[in-house]
């Protein structure tokens, strides 16, 4: 199984401590996290309505600025685990390094996978998959180049679980025409990552069929509540977007004058060359921080942004050690 | 798609009203839901941990009385979305008259499927479906029964959806040794069904398989710690189990003196013979309390038990009138 963030049992096994003493960077996930609203008692008890989904699959359409047909999913990756599904097994291609689950599903499925390292080189595939803006490494598509791209391939799957504070870049306008799916995450930008929610956009054909693989109840009472309410509240997205992306600078000034340099990131996580990534994580791990690094690159450290002052004060004084 | 209760989308549009003046009895969920405890911030807004996971595991392992291992998934249906990938498309079998999505998922996943009216006839099959106590009629089968006919099939699911309150039917024990796949809902019994969390009991091999379709965080925070919370506290179990038999008589009480008859059923639902029953399910609606029936059954009528005394009062002057 790939590695991954938010993986704080490994960090609790290895430098001890209780988890709630840690501050898990080690995902894209934003820790300050949408304010929970009350919910009804009819989201825990019912099964959800036909109505109570399309309330929902509204309210992600109006958020992300689409009238695509679109599936509301429990987290971007049930998405990942669907999509090897939706057409016979064949020859994909993930424009890479990026998220390791798509390569991973797909060669679990029975597909070819070729793990490619430029645009171009996915041309060709069954299905290629590109994740805009990238992780870890925060790598940028202008959509124009994408929908080149999708005549050249089968399907052409782009994951935005990172998109929500750079909309420009989003494909999801376009996302009706055939051959394109475009995957979002609610829980990464709304701080809701246990809520387990996300959406697919795309052809009408293509969402129904996901839609039979799903099943008929995709989606928690919680998570459709939730994000009705959230997806729907533009005002604390722009707010959010802009604390996020003032946040970014003062993380990079932290970690730039330790000395290491700016990979690339997103507005909700940052990739950092270390030199060592590996002493990097420990001596961040003594202060009980947990971030994430990657075996096939060894200079790498990703960390997401600290939520509150008490936290950035704890960062800065690790990186300053 | 099969039809099923928890439509009361469609109640409002047929018989007016807003769904909270609505009795909705037209599902097996029991309607005194067990009380939700208040849930950690951790549980909304982390990826959930492999440690978290374990520990619901081990709680269904308690509640189920058994050792065997065990996959969380987000409710029964998840469940039945992925046992078609559990081997090449062959033949299925399925007990039947019963819940319709075990047809209509391995049809969609291109399965040949036969449904067969008798235990026997199931034999030969590459993988058998039987739901014990059966819906909607609440048929049973013996634990033995069953196992004979495990080792004539290539693989038997056991749903026992609907088995908490019998747990002498269940198989759960059993479910270690290889080809017996068993299911449990937790949503129906503990009255949470927005929660979306269910379980498959199996074999090492087949836990494993499915896992990988399910992917890394397959239920969610809340799931994780209500489930966990609830599974373990037995107490609110027997006394659950001891209420709703007593309830179950005196529901079927009511229905007899109408004139109706006992088809069969379980403690969280019953079926009766009803002469017309899109009649009594539009008496009962004018009433504001919804009903199942059945197209292929037009004398059925399947009611779930009211959750308090209002309630009660409601369904015995409708019933009565």
């Amino acid at each position: 199984m790939p590695g991954h963030g938010g993986n704080l049992d490994l960090a609790l096994q290895r430098f001890g401590g209780h988890a709630d003493d840690w501050i898990d960077l080690s995902t894209g996930i934003n820790r300050r996290a949408y304010p929970l609203p009350g919910l009804s008692t009819h989201a825990w008890t019912a099964l959800p309505l036909r109505s109570d989904i399309a309330r929902l699959h509204r309210a992600a359409r109006e958020a992300y600025g689409t009238q695509a047909p679109v599936l509301a999913v429990s987290g971007a990756q049930s998405a990942i685990q669907l999509l090897p599904g939706i057409a016979p097994r064949g020859r994909a291609r993930v424009l890479s390094p990026t998220y390791g689950e798509f390569s991973h599903a797909f060669s679990v499925a029975g597909w070819d996978v070729d793990e490619v390292s430029d645009l171009a080189a996915l041309a060709g595939a069954d299905l290629a998959v590109v994740v805009n803006p990238n992780n870890p490494d925060g790598r940028r598509h202008a959509p124009d180049e994408l929908l080149a791209l999708a005549s050249r391939v089968g399907r052409l799957v782009v994951d935005e679980s990172f998109a929500d504070p750079t909309p420009d870049l989003s494909l999801a306008r376009e996302a009706g025409r055939p051959g394109l799916l475009v995957l979002r995450s609610f829980g990464k930008f709304y701080g809701l990552a246990g809520l387990r929610l996300g959406f697919v956009l795309g052809s009408a054909a293509d969402i129904a069929s996901l839609s039979a693989m799903a099943g008929p109840w995709p989606v928690s009472g919680p998570a459709i509540e939730v994000g009705c309410r959230a997806l729907l509240d533009r005002g604390w997205a722009a707010a959010t977007t802009a604390r996020l992306q003032r946040e970014c600078v003062r993380l990079d000034t932290i970690a730039l004058s330790r000395g290491w340099a700016l990979v690339g990131g997103t507005s909700l996580f940052r990739l950092y060359h270390t030199g060592d990534a590996a002493a990097a994580q420990a001596q961040l791990a003594r202060a009980h921080i947990w971030s994430r690094i990657f075996e096939k690159n060894p200079a790498w450290l990703r960390l997401g942004l600290p939520g509150n002052e008490t936290e950035w004060e704890r960062v800065a004084a690790a990186l300053a050690a």
